[in-house]
């Protein structure tokens, strides 16, 4: 039995955390051992580097600085956690990886795809995920769901404009990328979570 | 009247400190502004990337981590500090760079080179020194003399060997790089320095 490695993307408030649970509780009943993490962060270290990340008195932050950080952070998770856990044979669920840098870093920042790319091929030794499913939401309507409940950290609290961009980053990031698959997330819970279990299934 | 970026570099107590002290007051002497930086650090953000780095404690910390972290803070002191000051006109001395990442990552903890050159291109977006001191000095003698001073840190506590690999990666890198000056460090301060004044005169 080998492990599973499965990654939720989608704009703030698009319901990653839910789904997660949910894919959770489907292989648990299967019998299958669940680890969920969540980026940036899941490691001593890499929580360490997720407060410089998102604390909003570090406007004076660069963009090539917070990519290398989200890059060193998910290193070190990337080595401590989920290439033990799937040796394991473990179902790994993790909120966000390599393609969020790619289109919050990459497009929405104006960094570049391939310049993230290459730093994140670097930072995972290229593990690549099994399932990336991507919750598809107006990012006005997912933004403002998140702002309401906490304020918003320091990425959150970008420009709606910045959002739209990620937004369509998320989009064409789909097309050259087979193993990204878009879910309408503007359903009920239901509804995502059958087409999800359907694609699940057969992995 | 252009900036001019000088780096220093060498093993653990090869005498950086000192030649960075003497080099600026030469320029100082000459109606020269200067600015004094160490590595990693050198501004708010890259400080708190240091403490995390040096932390004798954060002993699961896996090299990409490290090198990704150093990376990280050198981005943040090259766009936020250096590029300023060199538009400014002013003489630039930094103790440590790039060549402190290809020799103590790339060769000491075997990540290669290539592979850290490229995350550090984008760190700096390719910024090079003017000029790169590269202090000579067996290695074992500038570690015993830097860990008599203050116990050393968590690079500082790795073995002899390493270090060793290290000053071999150094005199290495000083083949390929025309920009590297080696100095034999192992004299008296005053005749290093009037190697290093001989140099400087020309740039």
């Amino acid at each position: 039995m080998r492990g599973i490695f499965i990654v939720l993307e989608g704009p703030d408030g698009s319901g990653k955390s839910t789904m997660a649970k949910k894919i959770g509780k489907y292989f648990s009943e299967q019998g299958r051992e669940i680890e969920f993490t969540r980026e940036p962060g899941g490691t001593k270290i890499s929580e360490k580097i997720r407060e410089l990340i998102l604390d909003n008195n570090n406007t004076e932050m660069n963009y090539r600085t917070e990519a290398l950080l989200y890059a060193a952070a998910r290193a070190q998770l990337v080595t401590e956690k989920i290439i033990p856990w799937l040796q394991d044979g473990k179902i790994v669920i993790s909120e966000r990886f390599v393609y969020s840098s790619l289109v919050y870093q990459g497009i929405g920042r104006g960094l570049g795809i391939e310049e993230v790319k290459n730093i994140n091929k670097f930072a995972t030794a290229n593990l690549r995920p099994d399932l990336v499913l991507l919750l598809d939401v107006n990012p006005e309507k997912g933004l403002r769901r998140k702002l309401n409940i906490d304020g918003g950290d320091r990425l959150e609290n970008e420009s709606i404009s910045f959002h739209k961009q990620v937004y369509e980053g998320y989009k064409e990031l789909a097309l050259s990328c087979p193993e990204i698959k878009t879910i309408n997330a503007e359903r009920t819970i239901d509804e995502i979570f059958n087409e999800i279990k359907n694609i699940i299934i057969s992995i």
